[in-house]
């Protein structure tokens, strides 16, 4: 659910004040015969917080009328009074969460999207990308279709409103013959609760049973915040039907290989989320052993980066035997904003989030462990932090590959150009963070961490583009050369 | 620009908080090549803030991009930030003040309306009401066309969206062969600012110069707040089309004679403004003069029901030659709500905004002038207030006929049923007020005092549907049975 | 109740925004024994809103605990909240409406002021302006004494709290015994309702009843809106204490001729309030057919500066037989502040709150009628825009004596350099207004018009100091040279 | 800094939605000749953060006036705006941290508390508890002082006030020497920032230096923030004055062997802090350590309770030799508040903070890791999420004795009947929360891990009352009957 305006790379500069990760663009939640189903939905979001937290919304319906609130930051922000969550009544409902980039976030783009078709009202929410949304676009503005978003999902819900087919499962198949890229989908109609994962199934969606009603989200750590009971991953290329009947399970799409997004393993699930059958915290620590056995160097202590690169360092220090130990303190009392800096302040290197453990540090040989090196400007000051505390030596260690290649399937990240790994090589990116050494783990050593035997490189079990530049999905929007501009509107 | 919700009749019950009186829904302002231009509508909409206090916007344009701020409340509390205006850039813009019933004050109903359409961006803000906006909004939904508001005006926007004229202006053309109703639009394409009114001219559009720019605005206050000149009053029927070449004129539509709303000379217009050629502050005191010839009674005071009241009853007095007293103060600090009464605070029978002066009062036999009574609840408190002061009689005169029937074309009026004076004969209203006599001018007075021999039943020279129930325009909307719903959406 | 950092002559400058006036520093209520004290207060405040607009508080007592809300803005915005008004239990209350300069206009500087004293808790609201405040101030922090705002007003809490008398109403007459100037107070201890007036009885201070309750308010109208009853003024230099045994009355000082301030009538007042035994709207009328009978001149049309000008230019009107007309519009619709200009803007001239009736103006010879000049700005404006919209002739009439002097009594005025009558003669000022003529009434007539046969230069009846400079009380601040520096700090 | 109101326990109830933790209840900080020096401030009170998150304040000195700003709320919230930071100005500044009970917070408690007095401007900070406030409070009104507040450190402002001494310094002596207590102040003059540790040094204060300026703070993370140096510990019973001749040290005390709190090394200070020399995170392992030597049992995982139980389950682990594992993963995007859930929702059993890592936990004999148990109630709710997980055993260790005592030393501690060890035997306890095993470290364990032969009954080392009710400053107020009363305000 990328913001169309820069639809092939992101738009932010090295200087945005985000933290050097790639993110995860959105979350969503489907609920369906659930008492207080905006409460529960509100906190599966929460739950989902880590995948989007820019602005967050609910669509709950009544079994008569769809009721809407939408909102910028955090889910316990908008969310979190008892008076919003009553103007939502009902039993079903959807919601989202959305990571975007600072330009794109007007309260017009906040998901679920909402529309009044002729035959009711639909609420719609994305996870991933579609990447013919210009071109779909255009060819709907030209027949004289109304935008009010400048979203990718949009395009959804204009193609369902014109399907020339009579329900709205067969106006969303309709719609989804059309479209190309990364998506999964919870939407609410007046009679069911719907589910889509793309034929690839790049992004995760899971089913889970809450007493007697359903709940679709994107992974299963939003069933446990509820006590809900995980029933099944929904497959790729399904559309899940859910209405008072049950739950009934199309599969529009002939038959392909699945591709699930391996960095979803690497740094963007929930820790204790299960996905795709594989618990994300025992696949983060066996990448970190696996990491340890490619590339460990004789040192004092090895020390996460906070608090995404823990799981790996404890999985390399247990394969290594050397300590682990907390070297960097994370402050998680952070707000969205600080103050801008004097030229005084930015000079005194301020560290907002992070903070240097002298004590573990001093004189030591520190093997760094974190997840990935996008820009690098990140590591670059975390390793200057740790010298600075007195680290005799500091090598850093990546549990994923060099990401080289930007993604177009729902993944905020920056335009290649501005990866470090894409115009550098290990040795030099070594040097730019100013480490004494760097290595990331190999590309088959993350299939093997992951149990394959490594990378078939004819039929590869993960989407890994964005480390091979092997894109699953085509880019229709890349060869087209018209302009970008979405809408002439700026609001405030 | 009605909300759609409650097409024929108003929402509003007889504890709404609101006075007694008819409401103008709208009042718009569009300007081409001025500097500032954002600040200058602002300044336009201030003086055009009796036409609508509920919510207000502004879209500006700067050759390039359109920029939108809306808000609910007053102009000035909307765009008194010297931080909004810059915020809208350009030599560009349309605004428009809206009055609106509680339910649709979202903020997606605020004008103007946006649209990017295939050939450029499209801001548009609508005074008058369409008469047939459901059956053609439900054709469009029926055609994939997605509605953002309630809004009647919304439909003008898709009409011209899926027009297949090329050309902005024959599109809009297109649009306008299809509604039916009242209204005067500005509107702003990338290339042109344009300035409509229904072919009957029922509600106001003037066209003013501002240095070498362009006004359209509903009333010549607007002009005179910034020192723009007045130029004519656009015309019934007329498409003015203003771009860098000046100014031209469009007659789309076979000649009809015009039908200016008449209640605009009674209570909307400002007493300042210049309509039609009449003065309304000279219209006012005649028609309270006339009201004098017919009606008056042996009195010693004539007292204004402020503020509307004040002109009506200064030509009144000179016409009897009673003297004109202010006996009732009115308290400009009133917000928008007060304290939600206790049973013991409403006993005391509060007025927040009318205070009686009892040195003018007391002993008097007094004459209240005022300009309409709709369900009579303000009367009746009023006629209460002036005995509890002391006064010996208290006779009610209004300077319109009774208003029998509700407005359709652009006014907030109560349903039918909800209009004492449909119910009632003015006997009984007199006692229903509690006054000791009540009197309404004559429809034939109220003609002779704008200067006419009296009212030509077979060729009215105003519309005057409120007081005979003869309605100029036809009402498709109201012969279609149809539910009314228009979205199954609550935004919070 | 003037702050004190500018306390002989007010801080603002020529552009702040302000209209040209003296401004009454404020109003005040009590009640005692009235079931919703805290609603019923709130009703008080909002019909004393005219007095001080700036700030806003209200102190209750529920016979146990005190129980306080204040805030900036009008009386509607702070308590039109029912929440708000449940959190101020109790059938006992003191309110507050302030007028202050800007930089003044801090909540703690918001009254009523609140101390819990050794025997109780107390809260005062005060009108008026202590002429010894600084010397006061700064014995009493000489002694130890910490002051938690920078108005006079919290003198009086500090000689209350460290009086070694031992019941309230002992400390409050050693405390009244040491402070010089002008004072109306209301005072709420755990037992009592207090009233006071300063010997002279400067500032206006009156007595009614509600039901088996008290009420004490600056002004009548406070009275009328909840349906009080007027008993009596409280009489210069009289303690009122008002229990459950009923009212008491003290007199600790010795007696002086009053000397009530006579801008109260011309302008302060409100016109249904009577004061002194004299309806404010009469002596206005009457004021104004004196100024007719000092100085009228031919004419076409009597026009007021709206609001305040219009009974003196009805009185004028009858007075000389030349019609009354509404020639200047008043927007009540501005807000608190509005768009900063650009040079653009700014040259437009823009009028925010007048609009010049160009149907009563044009080619007529025109007698303008106001209250008062101050700087002169206003009325430069004034008479600039009436010129604009084609008056023949602009005279200006001016319903009291030039202001030459400041007020050191608690209305807001500029200091006397600012003060144009102070620095020129009343030809130079119609120049510099640009006016063809004008006149004020004189000091006589304006007595006589009040019912004297003229000012007694030997004892005159009213406080006339800003016509003439004689001060009827000490000014002992005026001639002490220490620094005025009442705090060094600056709150955001 | 404690809210007076509850002075010998705290108020809160079971279920006033805190974690069930003693509570620092304040950070402080000042500094002197430190260029933009409340933004250095600001960025300190960040890193102080976990002392206290629900108000924050910076008084800035721009050597001639002070500048406030106050606010509910995180540090970033507060002063994350740079036009906040810029109505700041000045080279020295004083901040504050507070944690406080829900009915305190008020505005009006929030510090630095300010005061003019008659030789200038004082801003003071407080870290720690007055346990004669009441008593001197009291006095202090009878004589006549006004009290803005209702915390105990407004104390020390009243005496400075009226002390006879005429420097600062020898007024805030003579003030000390009447409080009883625990405190860390800083306070900044006109002349001077001032830094005081009580006799006994209970809570702790470090000096630091930066650039050519100073720098006091709680701890020596707020150094590490802004690249400042540590220089020492201010000692107990020490007044440091520094003004630009440097730094001068007052020790107006008779020497008293110090108590500092341990508690300060098991939870309040930061892991990367160092404190009295000893590095807080060593600290914690090494009582980890010590725990296991005591009381380690057969089992598969060590998990800590996220984030504080960390270090301490590391040192365990270590010792023990059985895998640390991430068993509870916490989410930290937790707002302040969350959902009041109806009855549906709170049978969910929500846990908005922690999540149960299947994947860790299922089939496994666990050892839960905790730093202190309070009342219970988190405790319960972990054990029994980590059952749900499916683990085999749960064994409950702590790394703190059983807490019996309430803290008056300026922690927030539920009142002694509502600690769970004041009640309860450790079975008990174990029972309670549902444990399989539960274990705390011993008293003389805890002396041993931080270096100590164990604990000197005659003399112990530290302030270790809320273990073993030995209170080493007196408790005045403790034995004072009079009723608690502090104010009769209630503010909204």
């Amino acid at each position: 659910m990328d913001g169309l305006n820069a639809p092939y790379g992101g738009p932010a500069g090295p200087d945005d004040g985000r933290d050097d990760k790639f993110h995860e663009e959105c979350g969503v939640i489907g609920l369906w015969n659930v008492p207080d189903a905006a409460a529960v939905t509100a906190l599966g979001l929460h739950a989902l917080q880590h995948r989007g937290q820019e602005a967050t919304g609910i669509v709950s319906h009544d079994g008569a009328r769809f009721h809407s609130h939408k909102g910028l930051g955090l889910v316990g922000d908008n969310f979190g009074d008892a008076k919003v969550i009553a103007s939502l009544p009902g039993m079903r409902a959807v919601g989202h969460n959305r990571y975007a980039t600072t330009g794109d976030t007007v309260l017009r783009n906040v998901q679920p999207l909402y529309a009044d078709f002729e035959f009711g009202g639909f609420a719609v929410a994305h996870n991933g990308n579609l990447t013919n949304a210009h071109l779909l676009r255009r060819a709907l503005v030209r027949r004289g279709c109304l935008f009010q978003s400048t979203t990718d999902s949009e395009v959804f819900v204009h193609l369902i409103a014109i399907s020339l087919y009579s329900t709205v499962v067969d106006r969303l198949i309709d719609a989804l013959k059309q479209v190309v890229g990364a998506y999964s989908l919870v939407a609410l109609s007046n009679e069911q609760l719907l589910g889509v994962r793309d034929p690839l199934g790049v992004r995760p969606l899971i089913l889970g049973r809450i007493g007697t009603g359903w709940v679709l989200a994107s992974e299963t750590c939003a069933l446990d915040i509820v006590g809900a009971e995980f029933v099944r991953d929904v497959e790729p290329g399904e559309i899940v039907v859910i209405d008072d009947q049950g739950v009934h399970s199309i599969k529009p799409f002939s038959r392909a290989p699945s591709r699930f997004c391996v960095f979803e393993y690497i740094y963007f699930a929930r820790p204790d989320s299960i996905v795709e059958g594989t618990p994300v915290y025992e696949a983060r620590k066996a990448i970190g052993a696996e990491l340890a056995r490619e590339s460990h160097i004789a040192a004092d202590v090895i020390v996460p980066v906070p608090d995404s690169g823990v799981p790996a360092a404890m999985g390399y220090s247990d394969e290594c035997g050397t300590p682990f130990e907390l070297g960097i303190i994370r402050n998680h009392y952070v707000g969205r904003t600080f103050i801008e800096p004097t030229d005084h302040i930015r000079n005194l290197g301020v560290k907002l989030k992070h903070s240097a453990n002298r004590a573990v540090l001093e004189g030591r040989r520190v093997v760094l462990v974190d997840d990935s090196i996008v820009r690098g400007t990140t590591s670059r000051k975390i390793v200057e932090m740790v010298r600075a505390a007195g680290a005799a030596e500091v090598h850093m260690r990546i549990s994923s590959p060099p990401t080289t290649h930007s993604c177009f399937y729902g993944i905020d990240t920056p335009e290649r150009g501005k990866l470090l790994a894409a115009r550098h090589t290990v040795d030099e990116m070594s040097k730019l963070i100013g480490a004494d050494s760097l290595a990331f783990i190999s590309l088959d050593g993350l299939y093997r961490a992951l149990g394959r035997a490594g990378r078939d490189a004819a039929r590869p079990h993960y989407c890994d583009a964005c480390f091979t530049g092997e894109y699953p999905i085509a880019l229709p929007d890349m060869t087209d050369n018209a302009t970008r501009q979405l809408s002439l509107l700026t609001e405030r």
